[in-house]
């Protein structure tokens, strides 16, 4: 597999600053939304930072986009290969696009209907693997030697790390600009690049700020490593609404970042999901798909407290096919 | 009934950008969105104002917020009174609160339960009327008497069209930002507050550009007054799924207004509105409510042409039942 072209170590708060001037104009600079409905209820302060109206409806595309934009004009030729499960797949494929790069997706053939269209629709061939047969990570290795392409890996990787944590620099700033101090801030993980940014990126700017990240009940392999102080599998066993959040481990860099740098990992159930999701409806007009809104579930349902405090919520990602919403506002009450 | 303080004549530009400076740090700045796969579609660029992520979950904040500012101690003492289907009704409610004002909200007792129940939330004594039986204006114009209440219009007053026009300030600087000059602007009407601030915000900053608006079928009101150059009433016949959008005819002041500066009004059948609120769904996730997607339904239907051209559309509010939505989103696919 063709290995990056030069790969820092770990990534610190001024290569998410170099993501951001690379993502300016590319990305949308998401608002932070707030309800005093529901802060109401809360008994506290909870702002939401929008992701599913980044471009490709996740924050996956600011770090595919900050990975792409550091290809030579040879490796931009060849193209890019990735593996996802969709977000990062969609991210990627207009990524490419944007940087005039050919594109090679592989994702599972029981991916959510919308991401697979979508991701075609951003301009990638895509190749569907069967997820209990195959090995994805041989279908793209195979992709990488035979074409050249470069692998463009979902979370695990300083640029995708760094273009994620633009998403923390955005929140420090939009938080000045209100005069608001976040005692904590909560993301969705799954292989954990998007709270590894964050946190690098706030680090100085909001010094005192809690960070935690949201994972599905029983794939928590995050919290498992974190307490264990070493990378840990979750058990794999059983299943979950959200999609997106089914990384099996954490990555060495990422992990690498959280062990020092997150305060907790809390997990949430389906229906603490179905909550959330119901609830970004109800209060903020958002859509938001479970991996998305599992963060959101965690300050609902109280397991990382919001009343008397002010919390930052990321919803990273909006991409959930409209039948499966339907059913799950249809019968969810919001908070 | 007590008349506002101060009436200005017809409202121009600068009252707009006064009501911009009266709104700053209460009302949103929503996000200007696009969505290159709907663009692939449209053979055209579509930019869409996200005013169901306003407070209150619609532009109406922006009016009854700057009309509330200008009450004196001894009005806001007294309090407001509005009459409203329930957008106008929740922005008058938060906004009467925010201010230290009492507020009674007079509904009929068949608006959606999110904006009665909303209305409630926000601080208000609502009063429910039978739509077909009671006059709104005789009820609000008791509590007036009684009580000395400051009637807050829905749409035929300065400060409330100077107040909507901050959606056509924001939607120009949007669009300098990021270097495009668009061709069009649509934006769903009913009385036409919006339409007319809008008009009066951008008549210098983006001269060439047409002022649409959007009605739904059968509930024409502004389309026939344009095309008599007098006021017109609808026939009031039939019903339309945009509850928001049925008043019975323009404002004195809006038709003022609109005559000089609106290019055309278009009608829009429950299918396109529904297409539209599909569509929004799938490629920006945004909820936005029947009479919300008017606007938007009138170019993806082609009755505004998008093809060749930049169109800005104002997605106007997003407060719809979850049961209706869900119904809607399940059964109709997106442009």
């Amino acid at each position: 597999m063709t290995a990056p072209a030069t790969l820092p170590a770990l990534p610190t708060t001024s290569d998410v600053e170099d993501a951001a001037r690379r993502l300016q104009g590319l990305a949308v600079r998401t608002p932070l939304l707030a309800s005093q409905m529901l802060d109401e209820k809360l008994g506290g302060r909870l702002l939401i930072k929008a992701e599913p109206l980044q471009i490709t409806g996740s924050f996956k595309f600011r770090g595919a986009c900050n990975r792409i934009s550091r290809l030579d004009a040879e490796e931009r030729r060849r193209g890019i290969v990735a593996f996802s499960s969709g977000n990062h797949a969609q991210a990627a494929a207009w990524a490419a696009t944007l940087h005039g790069a050919p594109a090679v997706i592989v994702m599972p053939s029981d991916a959510p209907a919308i991401k697979i269209a979508n991701t075609r629709a951003y301009g990638a061939e895509v190749v569907l693997y069967d997820r209990y047969k195959e090995s994805r990570e041989d279908i793209a290795r195979r992709f990488s030697v035979e074409r050249g392409m470069t692998l463009v890996p979902p979370f695990d990787d300083p640029y995708i790390i760094s273009g994620q944590g633009t998403v923390g620099l955005e929140v420090a700033a939009q938080c000045a600009e209100r005069d608001v101090t976040p005692d904590a801030i909560v993301a969705p993980a799954s292989g954990g690049g998007l709270i590894s940014g964050i946190a690098l990126a706030i680090e100085d700017r909001l010094p005192g700020c809690d960070v935690h990240c949201a994972e599905p009940h029983r794939f928590d392999d995050i919290a498992l490593s974190l307490q264990a102080g070493q990378i840990r599998s979750h058990d794999g066993t059983g299943n979950t609404i959200c999609d997106a959040l089914m990384a099996p481990r954490p990555g060495d860099i990422t992990f690498g970042v959280m062990s020092t740098h997150v305060t907790s990992a809390v997990s949430v159930t389906d229906a603490e999901v179905e909550t959330a999701i119901a609830t970004a409806f109800h209060y903020f007009k958002l859509v938001v798909e479970p991996g998305g809104a599992a963060a959101l579930a965690s300050v609902l349902c109280g397991k990382v407290p919001c009343a008397g405090r002010t919390v930052v919520v990321v919803a990273s990602g909006g991409n959930i096919d409209a039948s499966l919403y339907a059913a799950i506002i249809g019968r969810t009450p919001p908070l």
